[in-house]
């Protein structure tokens, strides 16, 4: 059994993580950590978890985290920089939700998460979390950066198309919508439920601090800078990312069929998920569970691919693919403990 | 491995079956029948079990049905009355979830049906799946009758005031509150999100047809008939059925301690939860699980107990609680295949 | 044109007294105040009023709220105790909806509120707003107190009961479902989208402020105390509160035709809509109206009588009511500017 | 008082136009028609209508449709084809909410909607009511098609970009998202509460019946073909289209303000808002209000012009421009009867 240790697990990616962990046959949770609510049991903030674990928060404490084999940071920005160095030194793998280690270059992490970057020395062996993309260095990875949730689902609907250097011009539009729980579990009166049922809204549209690291992979799948606009948008429900990719393509070769592409090029992927030609998938068919679904269009007409993608933010944007992580750095079966099937309706 | 049918899985109950079902570690699925979608992937219909199921939808048929070792009925009311005992006659049990044998008056289930029974040779050894109260009957049951969503809520919250004879007035108000997915999966407009969204609403007040279940079985938990107003409400959301419980005991002797009282009956009950004293259960925190959590309240001043009781109507309120009753019918561990964590958020 | 000022105009009730007030025939908006965003534009922070006011908020001042005719105060409990009588003693008039002037008992009300009160004296003269039983105090008022939500919908549901004496036992239970507009626009975790939607639950089970304001009123009516247990419910949409009412009435005298009562009773009242016999009506059916609407039914076999009543909590339940009122005092047309129709869908 | 007649009122445009026109200045509502609900009064239907109403559906009739000033149609598509030359030829003039005059071209309209146009002769005079675009044409017109949903907002949207020429290219995505309203009141599994909401998906991908009434409106302003790629989106909400447009300018100008041009554009427009620069519009603030917001902002890094646009749906979408339309054609206040303030919260 590998043991566990979360730090920061008040948030919703930290209850999600919860919520897999505890049923995962290779696991054993040691250790949550939180400051402000130490000596709470879990289950009484999160009373779905009541029966399922008995684990109360406890102050952080590198000694104890050290104990485990592997610790997920569920944190804001910026605390993981700290705190990953001396858990590593400890010989204990550290798994990043947040967006610490997502960048490679730290500068521009710098200029859009607005603080200094307090762990540039741990970069270079920093692994980016995309297992379609990256599953050989992350079975090595000490440190494991788990991509963001917008990025998920814009890096795994583009990836086909730019791999096989498909876009000449590569001026893609991402036109992305996202759940509430995307803004945390903080006390904000923008995600008040008065605030955001009822209504949709764009948000950021002059800037996002996920596009930098959303080029970062595109840019590696086409082996040049790739042009971008990317637009989120606020959605009035609780979970689900539904991401429209645009890519205009004039000039394609009549001899690409994208359906076959795409297929192939997700077969063996356990938690991507290609839907038959013609599919509208909703986030719904993923809540709950790891899986991406992706559907690819082709409008002959305007020279546009319109590739629909769509994930839970909190499970294949987040904590899924945190355990999906873990299950490859430890020689478990990919798969383990992600075997959820969505909630419909 | 416990062969499983399902006839008539295109509905909601049906659905959440087989979402139960494929990862149930001791069942493999044989078939699953619907008239109007035969020939159909399961997985066309319902995309969140893509990956999960290649099963297709097929028309019933006795034969193929008959070499299951359980057969789930998720039919309208009705339907199971007529297939039923074929499917018995080839030695097949049955378990259905429709409300055909849950009413043990024939005539009264008549009169709030509206149509003729048509099994009233079986209602002697229909057993009532509410493994609380029934657990020894259902392990040796071939006809089995799994409880209603409105009365699994309100049965548990009242169980342990009636058994224990507290309530003298029996004057009891069960005001609850259901999500819309009670209402199937039918294309009515009173279903519509545009008619139920942002909207709170009772129906039914005149008399509905989850009463005389209600009634049937506080009266076996009191010994004696039990006088009873129940008020369904419809809520804006997907799933979730909160009861609220009134029971009139102005003269409760000081030395009865409720709290303990509810613990003590439950307290080797898998899938009933007493929160601590002055909880208040959101019915979030068993979305998609088979628990019912209760939470019991005394009004001192007033003489009222408040009983707080939420499940997740299509889990512990009709889907989840079939497998828990198939499980004990089958031997098997009584949780097996139902340890989902709820969703929050 | 009546010179109006806002106290305290950045929440949900102050937001919504301008959607009334800018469409209102016989009003001059003058002034409305707010500390934290004095200086900001109404329509920067409520972009719905754009088009419709040029006002921006300002530090609150004596001098200019005394040059309004009238000033509403909607601020939060125990500021409109100092502010008041400051007012009142320029010759303006003031209403109130926070709850500070509507429990004539202050040593009640500083034990519910938890502070002190800060305006005994004024007690005497305050005149409770509620228009369909205290129409001619509220025309001379130069104090009133606009009802609260909950108190609202439950005295207007049993006023024709009590009045009538037609409940000997006066055991009532008002269990009643809230919209979550009517915890405020302040920034909690219990407000948030991923906390209350897709989810039902109670809550102040133990004990809830408006008990003993519902009590005061049901207490005039009926000319002598009531017990009355009171249960509210936290709903996952924004506005609407559904109160469902049981009175327990055994022995009715059968003479009685409780549609007839209550059609009867409110036969004049503009904002007050008894429904068909059969009728449940639906909280959307009053989404941003001032109507409350009532349907009774009675259950002869338990001798319950259940009454439904739903009105908007921030139209009828708050600001609606506060300008039905203010409307009264100046001698306008009760309905002048409150003649909207509900949103439906 | 212009005598107003409504044929098909039984959906959400017709009592939308309902909610709107009982509170108009200048009309009287005479007649509303329904076959399947005639004799049953409005209010019985849409109760927010009680005490505003005492219209009964009636079953078609020229005779008495012809009484009226206008007539507006809220059918479905195909029927006011056949209605419209009768209504017409008795001097009424008719507003027609349904797409049966948008689109110029009949051999377009009947490739799209899959049946034969039904009245080629009156496409000349019909008149597009875009009062932004067509005021002139409005105000003498006696057969008015009333705009789409999706068309009003894209096209208002793009409509200073292309007027000015600005967009060489004319290669243009608009990403558009709407409630479920949107769909009507008709009784579709796909529109259920339990399919729609905490989901959001794209469909219609491969073409939608808007696309070539949008088509044709960009066409007009830019004063030659456009083209357009266009993915409609489904929201978990009743109300409100946000479209989110992009428009390729890789050389704009450096002398094009366009926050400028917009608001120079719109300055006149009673009904268009331009948001200040760098605003997020939601389209919870023009619930239930005949505003059009617009935001536009500028990437200069990838040369892409994204404009955000929001509208209610079934007002500025359908029956409050409707309502604008007539207030033209008979020379009101083009604002009589379209005061509202969105609801917010």
């Amino acid at each position: 059994m590998i043991k566990v240790g979360i730090v920061g697990g008040t948030g919703y990616t930290g209850v999600e993580l919860l919520r897999i962990l505890v049923n995962h046959p290779g696991v054993e949770l040691c250790v949550i950590t939180s400051r402000s609510e130490a000596g709470t049991p879990v289950a009484d903030m999160y009373p779905n978890l009541r029966g399922h674990t008995e684990l109360k928060f406890t102050v952080p404490d590198t000694a104890t985290l050290g104990a485990c084999d592997v610790v997920f940071f569920a944190t804001p920005h910026g605390v993981a920089h700290s705190l990953a160095a001396e858990i590593l030194a400890t010989g204990t793998r550290v798994i990043d939700l947040s967006a610490d280690f997502r960048i490679q270059d730290a500068d521009e992490w710098e200029a859009w998460y607005g603080q200094p970057h307090g762990a540039r020395e741990l970069l270079p062996e920093a692994v980016y979390g995309l297992p379609e993309v990256k599953r050989d260095d992350i079975r090595t990875a000490r440190l494991l950066a788990v991509p963001g949730c917008y990025p998920t689902s814009v890096q795994l609907g583009y990836l086909p198309l730019l791999e096989n250097n498909l876009l000449p011009e590569q001026t893609l539009i991402a036109d992305c919508k996202s759940g509430v729980s995307g803004a945390g579990r903080g006390a904000k009166v923008g995600s008040l439920l008065c605030e955001t049922s009822e209504s949709v809204m764009a948000y950021g549209v002059a800037g996002h601090r996920h596009l930098p690291e959303i080029r970062q992979g595109l840019a590696w799948f086409a082996g040049k800078p790739v042009s971008l606009t990317f637009v989120p948008h606020l959605m009035p429900m609780v979970r689900g990312i539904h991401s429209t990719l645009y890519a205009f393509a004039p000039d394609l070769d009549a001899s690409v069929d994208l359906q076959t592409l795409y297929e192939e090029r997700y077969v063996n992927e356990p938690f991507v998920d290609v839907m038959p030609a013609g599919s509208h998938p909703a986030t719904r068919s993923v809540k709950g569970s790891n899986m991406c679904r992706i559907a690819v269009h082709h409008h002959a007409d305007t020279g546009q691919i319109v590739v629909l993608s769509v994930i839970d933010n909190l499970v294949k944007g987040a904590s899924g693919q945190a355990v999906q992580n873990m299950n490859l750095m430890f020689g478990l079966d990919e798969t383990a403990g992600l075997n959820h099937v969505a909630l419909m309706p």
